[in-house]
């Protein structure tokens, strides 16, 4: 028979059996820190209607999109959550209680040109939170500490959530003078990191026509070792600006109630994540050690979710991780943590004789307490199953043979001391137990 | 601004909030419950080329495609998840170690016509076994426990797994002399169960010319309450047929160790799961009360996973529950347990203060202790959050006012009793765990 090529697409992602077994970890851990903070689970289709999908139409992502038809029907894959939550909510309004928190882990799709490390089709990891007309400062405060709850469980340390507010921005271009520049000047702004300071002055003045003075003022707050303190002098003068740091305070001061360690927050007056969305609160995470990675979890506060479906106001503030992106640097970086356990199985039992009986029972015995268990019955050498059970690197194997049968006993093999002993089922469920629950005791990512 | 009305493709099952909580559920049981079992989770990607999907081509399937071009590209969505895991293993055969035991839970594409409770994007769970070259009987008896125990633990009592050998069926033909005609005999004793035994006699003699004698014997065979007895008869004619019946013995055999009561299994000689694929043991599982709605979980030994694409033998045994259809069945059938706790959070805080410091402190520590807990700081009135958490049926509220601050406390209220007890953090979480653990408790299917 004529073979066709096995191969996966450029731009999927497919791990194999260990790599996957610790991106389901991190999953896991999404799901139970989401639903520590009150979002429920949601899940919407991959395909939409294409006239549903863009609405909003026009921009980068429309190229991207991977669009069809079938039958009569023009069809598109969802290129984010956010939209298809903005459907789902205009669509089910009278069924939902607002303000509403979903959380939504799923694959989305955007023909990018592929390229080393991005992805065509990826995991987006949101939460967001809706209001019905309005929605408290409080919300927006909140979002940090899950953030850091997200990245603490996974055991990711060094790490910081970058706040910002574009009232503030927007306010502080007003008392400037600057509100017709904004635009302008926030791209420059947005360089900052990359040109440095003098370099955005310059910029400022020859590109812009800011006066030098104003410029130094600007950057002398966008700067400032104490953000809040800097921006203390205008008040009084913008509406905007003064609503903007009130809420900039808000989020600043719930911070030690949240949980969040100082070290793991700022307030970085530069950041604005786009010039049209975001409204108020802003928030990017970047990885101390790999700034050049960018922002790992980005989302902010938004005034109008539904506005392509539904004339009821809903704003929201939400945050996103790029889930098969962040994997993808995690593994490349050295940050995943191979010691924690990741073979199909806790233990593998290998019958020695032709007699199954016993090794039988005692998987079912052990799955019941809870013990992944793996019966190799296979027609192998015993050096074969031996160098199985060390490939996948389980655990704990355990052998049947005569004398076994003979006391109703277990053989256990300890495959990381080597040490064997004799047990009773009850006794052999025991040390395994306990020797997967040291094995399991440490974090996804490994953050020296 | 013109507005699009928000809408989901028809076919496309989206939940709201408190039954895709018990979709999660379900999920959850389902990765569990595979884990147990050794199996490691695997996620391919849902587009492929169209030339890898379609290496088997033809058939009813191809005509149901998502199939589509984006560049040069010809694409497919999966619409099994069989496909993609034999690409997978022929790809990656060299750093795989078999046997390899692998689940996925991923949602597949299929543009059937759309009719009630048919989905054109559904969930399959599947669990497959793959050997190298060859694969032990024991992984064939090993299925029935995994369907046992995967049912078991979502709640379902009431069902009884159906197990066949194609070697027996097709030597019991040969025996029979039947060989010729084998295919036809098939189709006509798959219609058993909707026409009877006197229909099917009749089709055997008019249709197939079968002397009226041998469709005696058959149907006698094949309605046997113990079939292993009426086979025994048969043995010494047809190698494939002994074969066959050693195999069915062995799996029927090792019921008891792998724990499975003998109510809940049924050896059934008239399923035989399609005619080409299979080629040992068959499955199938259907629910007492409904026999109408089908199997709800099948599959099967088969000899060659790969052959498009690899020269390897990979023989496997497999099964597949069609997750989105099942739910929808269970849904409309009434076995959704809306007694389980299915609220986004276990307590909700209500601070009755300006003051949020408490109520953000004790929502921290609520989290910490595993507590899903969401803060409720909407400039709403008393009645409205109380209608909030009634609505989304949140076990605890909590007020934090004056007095709750003043003593660094909390007024704990259980919304089921109606009970409202003054607390320190302590007891607080010590009372809600107590209370969101009797309301987890229970499982998922509520099967009378």
């Amino acid at each position: 028979m004529e073979k066709v090529k096995p191969r996966t697409l450029s731009g999927f992602m497919e791990l194999l059996p260990a790599r996957q077994t610790q991106m389901e970890r991190i999953m896991e851990i999404l799901r139970r820190t989401y639903s520590l903070y009150g979002f429920t689970p949601l899940d919407t289709p991959v395909i939409e209607s294409a006239e549903v999908l863009l609405a909003k139409g026009g921009g980068e992502t429309e190229k991207q999109i991977y669009r069809f038809t079938k039958g009569d029907s023009d069809l598109a894959l969802r290129f984010d959550l956010t939209v298809p939550l903005a459907k789902y909510i205009a669509q089910n309004y009278g069924q939902l209680v607002f303000p509403f928190r979903r959380y939504q882990i799923g694959k989305v799709y955007r023909g990018e040109r592929a390229q080393r490390g991005r992805f065509r089709e990826f995991y987006q990891a949101d939460i967001d939170i809706i209001g019905d007309g309005e929605l408290d400062i409080i919300n927006e405060a909140e979002i940090p500490s899950i953030i850091y709850k997200t990245f603490n469980a996974l055991g990711l340390k060094r790490f910081v959530i970058r706040v910002n507010n574009r009232k503030v921005l927007n306010g502080l271009f007003e008392v400037l003078g600057l509100k017709d520049k904004a635009t302008d000047v926030m791209h420059i702004i947005d360089k900052l990191d990359k040109i440095g300071k003098d370099k955005v002055l310059a910029c400022l003045t020859d590109d812009l026509g800011v006066p030098g003075e104003t410029g130094e003022k600007l950057m002398t707050v966008l700067e400032s070792n104490d953000p809040i303190a800097a921006l203390e002098p205008y008040v009084g003068v913008s509406g905007v600006f003064d609503e903007g740091l009130d809420e900039l305070k808000t989020v600043a001061g719930h911070l030690e109630g949240f949980g969040i360690p100082a070290e793991n927050f700022k307030i970085d007056l530069t950041i604005a994540r786009g010039l049209d969305y975001y409204t108020g609160t802003v928030y990017e995470t970047t990885m101390l050690d790999h700034p050049e990675i960018g922002s790992v979890c980005s989302g902010g506060r938004y005034d109008d979710l539904a506005e392509y479906y539904t004339d009821k106001k809903l704003p929201g503030v939400g945050i996103s991780i790029g889930l098969t992106r962040l994997f993808f640097v995690l593994e490349d970086q050295g940050y995943l943590n191979d010691e924690l356990l990741s073979a199909p199985a806790d233990a593998l039992i290998l019958p020695m004789t032709d007699d199954m009986a016993q090794a039988v029972e005692l998987a079912t015995y052990l799955r019941d307490r809870g013990i992944r268990t793996q019966l190799h019955c296979e027609k192998k050498k015993f050096k074969a199953k031996m160098n199985y059970a060390n490939k996948l690197k389980i655990p704990f194997v355990i052998f049947i043979g005569e004398d076994e049968i003979a006391g109703h006993k277990a053989s256990v093999k300890n495959m990381t001391t080597g040490e064997q002993q004799l047990l009773t089922y009850e006794e052999a469920a025991a040390v395994i137990g306990t020797g997967i629950g040291a094995l399991n005791s440490g974090t996804v990512i490994n953050d020296r």
